[in-house]
């Protein structure tokens, strides 16, 4: 038979997380290896990841690596949020279900502010008419915003929805942070500028993704902002994330963003959640929840075929997004060959 | 000459961690790289690990591997220590002086007691001590001793030491951690098993470390007291110390215990130190601070040495201790050649 | 004119906590001044407190004073929900919006899942759709249900609706607390006792309010649950909420509950709030956004009617409930002539 | 016989809290109690407290009234000390010994470096070299030094002591606090001005205690560096202490500062103390432990005497300072025959 079927390869589509690394940044991790080095972060890599991200970012750019998406997030709001402050998000945010509250750790008790948005994504208006209360000193104090990008539906914000999400922000003076744990698959997506998609389009603070796409471990806090840097160094040791032998993480991200090895990995995996979107729009029975517009794929499957899916050792378990969606993740290493299987699978399930 | 002089080689002996990974640790990391695999340690290199521990400890552990030990330490002590609860510590321990307040953070606002101890370790009669006020709602309260082993003056505790320590930990009540930042160094050096140092001596939760000795980025919190664990899986991933890919966290681990690697590191690392060690001490203006039992040795230098060895490329300042005594310490890499370089370039500072 | 028009007498109706102390609780204030008594809790009528509130509740219960109700509703909370726990509540419940963030101060960053509920009130149906993730490591853990009697747009939970809410709370083993600043107010209105309005409907903690009902400065935390006291004492001791001298606040609550003062007054405000709620109603420009059930009411006025009361001394703002509504408080001291002024100034706004 | 020996008499000298307010602050809370009043602080005695304190230290300063004194002195801490600060503190201040880690929960997990000084007193040249490793993320750093006045062993920093020691707090770049639970003892004990024993010796932040000295539950943060004044609001607030009838608390300040009031209480408590001193100072078999300068007595008893008073119904406890002293302490309505009394009783001992 042509398709074998390990287990391993199943897990396939549950999410761009369970891939490994590409081939690149596992040689620079062994590349890394090589001799001793400064700790904590104090090594020649990590020094030049400073000079190399504001090349890429076409700003004098502040940058912390870091081994957690969660902490990436979550460190970056604690330096714009107080204890007693908001941070306004969409209620489908990563920070607001899957994260455990971490912003809340972080911040020492702040609160999410949650709206509804369009889809997945919030809007300018309901944020505007949201942020209310600064200087009473009965509420909890508005202090910043944060999107997703890709956001939890699978869409992507528009240069020009960032901008106008970022000028209300701006107006009430809070600031604006993106969890950018897919950047790379919308960035290719808009087919902009890493500048484009934050600084200028109002960014003060991006937790820059690259595990999922291609890296062992390996996130960037970066500041276009540099006043909102302030204590974030002590924070992060304090947590735990100055990692002593940082020169790893940091050698990821190097071989990351190196060569555009980040942009051809995300721009597969896009290809390949595009193909299967297609595949799967073709079946009458399934419908398409969000527009694919990167490299999640969201669809309502009748339920026999996601028992038929999971019956051949796919996870496709129902997503909780709201009780019928499932989401199907393309990564940076899922062959053609692979969305086949998937789709094949499908048709004999009937 | 021989002996090359790069800048790199002579930040040896700064600390072990300077020292890179191991090639069994990093072959680990690349077969862990082969496939998609579950995310979030609930894959197979994750699962399996409980199982090793267990065998290694002798008893049915529980075990959470993570990339810090900072994070290690602070974890493991919130599972045993209420916001209002005291953690009794060397003054010179670790998570006291070196840890930007981790424990303070994880449990929400701790209080280490600090204990003046004999050298570095503290005594089961100042401990015994100490330990007052309990059920008095006006003071913190009683909850967790710690002790670091190798501990901060690079001294072993002996296993009947530890026993002492531990019987007047639980007969106050309370909860007994080890940090074992250098546990391999402690082993190999009391030449005992690791049950025998930990639980069977009375530990009920282990820091595991194993960055300094041979890998990139991997310790491992160890329960013999499963009463303890408690929430601790929330507390990683709210934190951020559950990586997606933890997989290659585990596989770290688990290369580094398998085949006595662990060991063979430690007890290089441990021969280098006394070696160094024993070189120090021919010196006449050179004075040991503490005995070397470990890797780590305490030197007090005339200033000029110190100057003298700065100038050729070393780190070797000062440390903050008592102001007088240098630590320099030995790695799984350390070559023999790296203890007779500095040495050589002892002399011609006279 | 027989109306005078002090500054003073026009703040009646913007809250019931403009209102002092009635004379028994100041009385008793007085009394307790006489001779010296233990501090910290340990006086006699502190200790007495304990009997005293288990024969009013007919149950034997556990009694905390304290001075402040946001402190009562915070550490109630904290005793029933972990750092990463959920608070479920109505979104305009005062936990959420007027104590700026005091519960996730308290629970060491809690989370507050706010529903919308219908009017003021949580629904069981909405509740119980929201507790989800339970046990996931990535979810904030569903922990409490907090309700408010007198709720916030001044409607009243009745007895069948608080037991469907603990049902639901209790079938997902979370725990139940009542917000209960106007607990006198409700309990006059429903006309049922103590017991049935909390542990008899499956309320396991309670924030009893007297402040806004007749006292200076006193709440209680009442435990129904024991099992939930847990640590309580040392986080009021924390958190300064433990006074020296907490016979004051004792004496109070023992003024209050004796010889029906508490009920006397509750009463009296409800008839007022009645009073003025029919007066408001014959208005054909004014309408009553909610029932008036207790002592608040809730009313639309045309925006000159809003601007005459202001010039006339009132303190009549709009409202933040929608940006509509405002609300009028009546307390234990409004007079029947305080509400006749009110209408009469409002007829002269045309 | 003339002494009446009732047990609630007995608790006499246990602390100045046993004591009940003083009539001046007793007729203010009945004087507040007349009329409706603006809530949370925004009421006309709570304004005019911002003149009084500033006409009383005769400096332009912000106050901040609140019903605890631990409260107080976290919330001043709390604007002085980020998350991984540390406090300076004697290791027998009351912050450090008797709140129960307020300052850790108010800081976020601040941590509290303990000096040993010299007796109750901490000295400027152990306070300058304890203040170490400003800047490097692995140590918690340095933020704000606090003292106590009257201090934990009865004695009173002398003006150019607080001066040396703000001298060092300043050169580090750090704030100065002062717990003045007994300020007022203090001040009648050296016979200064408030300005003198506080800003213009260096204080940035006092925690004014008077609940001690005549009050029901009052006390006032006072800040003469407005710079520090911070989010104090918001944290008041969130912890529970902006309580809603504020003005009850500015009452009892405002008497309390007025007319000498607090002066005369102080100096009479003071006397108390010093004739309590010298009639025990007679005893060949007691022994003062410490100075008596303001008016707490700590003395040395031979068990027998110890048990002697507390079969008569005092309650002469053995502090826990060092095992041996015994803290008695006189209050604003100690009476010349109570000390008559103790002292007789003590004869009968033998």
């Amino acid at each position: 038979m042509a398709t074998v079927k390990t287990k391993r390869e199943r897990i396939k589509f549950a999410s761009d997380n369970v891939a490994g690394a590409c081939p690149e940044v596992l040689d620079a991790v062994l590349k890394a290896n090589d001799g001793d080095s400064t700790p904590y972060g104090n090594d020649q890599i990590s020094a030049e990841l400073q000079k190399k991200f504001s090349e890429l970012f076409e700003k004098d750019v502040i940058v912390f690596p870091t081994a957690s998406g969660t902490a990436a997030n979550a460190l970056a709001l604690a330096t714009m949020t107080p204890s007693y402050g908001n941070i306004y998000c969409h209620k489908l945010s990563h920070i607001n279900t899957d994260e455990c509250g971490a912003p809340e750790f972080y911040t020492g008790g702040g609160k999410l502010v949650t709206l509804n948005g369009i889809n997945g994504k919030i809007t300018p208006e309901e944020l505007d008419q949201s942020i209310t209360g600064k200087g009473i000193v009965h509420h909890t104090q508005p202090a910043s915003v944060s999107i997703t990008q890709v956001c939890e539906t699978g869409e992507v914000y528009q240069l020009d929805e960032i901008k106008k999400i970022s000028e209300i922000t701006h107006k009430h003076n809070l600031n604006m942070h993106m969890d950018g744990a897919r950047f790379a698959n919308a960035l290719t997506a808009l087919n902009c500028t890493p500048a484009e998609m934050t600084w200028k389009s109002g960014i003060d603070v991006l937790s820059f993704g690259a595990t999922k796409n291609g890296c062992i471990a390996a996130e960037a806090i970066i500041f276009f902002n540099k006043d909102l840097v302030g204590n974030i160094a002590f924070l992060m040791k304090r947590a735990g994330h100055l990692l002593s032998k940082m020169r790893f993480v940091s050698a990821q991200l190097d071989a990351y963003i190196s060569n555009d090895v980040w942009l051809r990995n995300a721009r597969h995996a896009n290809k390949m959640g595009k193909k299967l979107s297609e595949g799967l729009a073709k079946h009458n029975s399934i419908k398409l929840a969000y527009p694919t517009e990167a490299n999640e794929v969201f669809a309502k499957f009748p339920r026999n075929m996601i028992e038929h899916l999971n019956s051949e050792g796919y996870k496709m378990n129902e997503d909780e997004l709201d009780g019928q969606a499932v989401r199907l993740v393309a990564a940076w290493n899922t062959q053609e060959s692979d969305v086949d299987q998937l789709l094949e699978t499908l048709k004999k399930s009937n």
